[in-house]
């Protein structure tokens, strides 16, 4: 079990705001999980992994291509109050689901 | 109602892995809260704040301080399968829970 989060390495965000919208995407995702795969993840270390997008389409394909696969999805529009404009989309969780789910998904995206 | 997440600034995580690892303290202290706080920070747009801290003890002491004053925390230790020695504390979340008991522990912490 894993959970892949897509964080945007093309707009310019400080560490610590990424680090908070790969927060609320991971959340965001895990809600909308079954309990069971909660509970899987949550046993198994909550796995995580955060990888880079490019571009608002590229995150709204993959979420596009995770939800017809059945798996959970956190997509994360930041309000703009600092650094960015409000509205950006910042970052997509995937997951918690099986690792192959989500590789087949993710597999391509670079570490950030 | 926010969430502040500690970060710790003097052991050299990438981008990467602080994002998933304040994410990963983030989702413990939320499954600490009790399900009205919960409620109420989601609906607040779960407002998170990450800053930076200089040490382990320093963690633990801040950590000790939430608990004392009954806020949710989640303290991480990374595994080490990468770039860490394992068992590091890395992070620290505290809330979500109102703002000014937040503050009352956080508020010296420059932002991450």
């Amino acid at each position: 079990m894993k959970q892949v989060i897509v964080a945007r390495a093309d707009v310019g965000m400080g560490e610590g705001k990424l680090a908070a919208q790969v927060a609320h995407a991971s959340l965001t995702a895990y809600e909308h999980a079954t309990e069971q795969a909660k509970r899987e993840w949550k046993q198994g270390g909550q796995k995580k992994v955060v990888v880079k997008g490019s571009s608002e389409r590229e995150l709204h394909e993959l979420q596009e291509a995770a939800k017809a696969q059945g798996l959970p999805t956190g997509l994360v529009r930041d309000a703009g109050h600092t650094q960015l404009e409000p509205g950006t989309v910042t970052a997509l969780a995937i997951g918690p689901a099986g690792d192959d789910a989500v590789d087949r998904i993710t597999a391509d995206l670079p570490l950030y």
